[in-house]
């Protein structure tokens, strides 16, 4: 076997290098490609993503794949051997369906679409990029069909992010969500003046913002030395090994929460990207599991930590040394409400615990729409509106607030968003397991000190990398299934005491 | 032969994307990459190494070139295929003859040395970077005997650089020059008082240094929509396609010239870099010619006109905007001479035109022992500081100010150095022409006006792309072969003017 072995992880090794080679040029484009450059970067990036596809997809793979598979099968489940074979063969099953010339033209599209969708967010102007976003829909169906799927589309498109999870079981999950979340938001609507954010929107320098934030998360445990943080239009991480980790934010000096809580949010998922075993690096189980389980950490960190009250009992008084005229007004406690203010939003990324799962509903209906052919592109912008006026009693006042604010759909990542409610509840779900196991990690967030919960959390989640699925993850680091209800009970205790209802 | 030349073409670009990607990753080395991401970097850069070699050497592009050799040469010598299918040949034939493993494992090294070697200057210390050298050029005598040679290994390494061009002519025409030169300097030395350049080692505010480059190689011509400038150990110049090349620079608060003429010298790469006719994109010709062609146009502009008495006519009163109190007494003539001293010093790229020559030499002397093993990696301190007493009679009191102070060994660049000479001769025979043709050009410069300059330089130089030899362009440009003795001319009558000889 171990021949074997080592040839697959070889030839496992070059494909790895050339999707690591793609993520470096996308992270460049991101943040510091010049203007002009997107043409010759969509060459750059669809030769790479195909040769990164062939090379995967080569018939010596498959082969070796078949060869190992009886004696992988032999040897424990969790092991580094057995689940790199079980998580690649997996991988290879679904690669070798698809064409590499698709491959190539998605990953050419997608470095104009974000160039496309770049201009049109500035501008507000949705014609910009609707071609881009209807060429993206149509490879990502003809994608959908080359993956397969024996309910809906969706499911194959989803699949991708959140490995054999259906459209069928997240509905129902988001369906159940719905009806406990539902009143919870109508109690907090008829006691909505309970809590007051305007100390958010006062003018906070930018610098100063982002030197604030670099404090935070050094001291959550980032470590410049494997890592670094740039801005971008759309906040986020992208990891080229396991020390080298790229996270990304932005400020706006007019509301602080945007670079304060992204940038916790991207140090969630940086610090699992720098955590499993160097045994896997160059594998496919070298980062993390699915992107539900990448949500469950950057929330975790964002909201469970970054939004609680312990957190600010620490961090407020240093907050107020950076800016002391625009919190004179200010203590922890009142600072702490106004950072959990329950208010219908146009921006997802800014949106509160309670009314974030709102925003995830609408795009992975719109999706689901998209691909059924139910909903033309064209009309991507009323549907959206109209969505934002029925759940959430907003109506953008324009598409950059509107459907234009996410960086995902020009990335043909279409499937992702359901993960984002997904790591919520399990982020929850993880949090409580980690407070059972050690219970001074409150008074230690309190003491901003975090190391016992990043440990916790190396250890019964980082460490294994991708080698499991959501729910075989959930079942290893706390004894159950995923399940929404540690998460519906957080959420209505945490917004009850802070409404009073 | 349309479609064989087109399916060449196709496969070029692969290999063309491939070599870009590698320079992106390479660029993101020097300027971005956090400290530990080395090891890593080293794994993605040498995998897309290999493969672009792999991909280049396939025999399916050896069968294509074989197939339209004929035609080809019944075209016109200086057009687009004629010259796609010599100048591919050419390097075809040199490649074939490299195995991949050698390709990858310099390029691996190459990523560990740059960091060792980015290391080993910081601290000072030749021991950091000793066994990473020691490796590079056991690697670089495997490739050069790879490569083949008739007269002396150094040959197969400079070809590489300056294609067609031998150690022995090289030899030739350094020693012509040294002639001329050696008289030249002894002069100076006895007026060394002449000239007075204490202005510039006075301080001066980085952003506002940066600020000022700025604003000069904006107006010489660099467009920031494809491009930009950023910080490194070692300034260079890289291209990524037509409409994306990055510059780097380096600021001194204590030696203004450091980040001016670097930023300078940079711009006149990268203006090479982005003026090649866009159907040469993604093919060998797209780029300058040899390293001789690009330091040419690197010197032109850092020398022949930033260092012109004419330029800073026009840009002193606007830099004493900048830096009112450090240049109360100066005014433009006084600050031309300032930056014209001529005086034995230990870094190269901040030598004086006169002495530069000199650097070059020592460098080109020592490679040539290295490689014929005459002399050992551990002994080039030494052989560098001795040289260094009987060349300049300065001895450098640090490796940092030594042989750890150029990048090229790093990144396994032996054979380059020569072309900084050749390219600075060939500036001066090229603006002469120019000149000529544009009698206009140094009253423009006066007026801080370079359109008409860079319009001859991009009809005669950088339009060709690699189409042609150094040699060969130089008869193009300029109706002469490559000569020396302008560039000898120019230096007498500038140097002998600002010392009264």
């Amino acid at each position: 076997m171990n021949e074997k072995f080592n040839e697959l992880k070889k030839r496992l090794g070059v494909v790895s290098d050339l999707q690591r080679a793609g993520a470096i040029l996308d992270w460049d484009q991101q943040t510091y490609m010049p203007p002009k450059g997107a043409a010759g970067r969509a060459e750059q990036a669809a030769t790479l993503s195909r040769l990164a596809h062939e090379h995967f997809t080569a018939p010596a793979i498959g082969a070796l794949l078949d060869d190992l598979a009886d004696e992988a099968a032999k040897l424990d489940y969790d092991s580094d051997e057995a689940s790199l074979v079980r998580v690649t063969r997996r991988e290879y099953a679904k690669a070798v369906r698809v064409p590499p010339a698709l491959v190539e033209e998605i990953s050419r599209t997608a470095a104009l679409a974000l160039d496309a969708w770049t201009q049109a967010r500035t501008d507000a102007n949705f014609a910009l990029f609707q071609p881009h976003l209807e060429k993206t829909v149509a490879l990502q169906i003809r994608l959908a069909e080359c993956l397969g799927y024996t309910e809906r589309i969706y499911d194959a498109l989803l699949d991708q992010y959140e490995t054999q999870m259906t459209t069928a079981q997240v509905a129902a999950i988001f369906d159940a969500y719905k009806q406990e979340l539902v009143p919870l938001v109508q109690a907090i609507a008829r006691r909505a003046d309970a809590v007051d954010d305007a100390v958010l929107h006062r003018e906070y320098a930018e610098q100063k913002q982002w030197d604030f934030g670099i404090e935070v998360i050094k001291q959550i445990g980032f470590d410049f030395a494997s890592g670094r943080q740039d801005k971008s239009a759309h906040p986020f991480t992208t990891g080229f090994g396991l020390n080298d980790v790229r996270i990304t934010t932005r400020v706006d000096k007019h509301f602080l929460p945007s670079m304060l809580f992204g940038t916790i949010h991207e140090t969630g998922h940086a610090l699992y990207d720098l955590g499993y075993r160097a045994e896997l690096e160059r594998t496919p189980l070298a980062g993390g599991a699915t992107l539900g389980a990448h949500e469950s950490q950057s929330r975790l960190w964002e909201n469970l930590v970054g939004r609680s009250r312990g957190f600010w009992k620490f961090w407020f008084p240093r907050l107020r040394e950076y800016f002391p005229a625009q919190l004179a007004d200010q203590d922890a406690e009142s600072f702490y409400r106004a950072v959990n203010k329950v208010q219908p939003s146009f921006i997802r990324v800014e949106a509160d615990e309670v009314t974030y799962g709102l925003h995830i509903m609408l795009r992975f209906e719109i999706e689901n729409e998209l691909v059924e052919r139910k909903l033309q592109v064209a009309d991507v912008p009323a549907a959206w509106n109209a969505k934002m006026q029925a759940y959430l009693g907003v109506t953008p006042p324009n598409d950059k607030l509107g459907c234009l604010q996410d960086i995902h759909w020009s990335s043909g990542s279409i499937g992702y968003f359901a993960t984002y409610l997904l790591g919520s509840m399990f982020s929850r779900q993880l949090f409580n397991r980690a407070v059972r196991d050690l219970p001074a990690i409150p008074a230690q967030i309190e003491n901003g000190e975090y190391a016992e919960l990043l440990g916790w959390l190396r250890r019964n989640v980082h460490t294994h990398g991708a080698k499991f699925t959501l729910d075989e993850l959930a079942r290893r680091a706390t004894g159950e299934p995923l399940q929404a209800h540690a998460y519906v009970a957080y959420l209505k205790q945490k917004y009850g005491d802070l409404y009073g209802l």
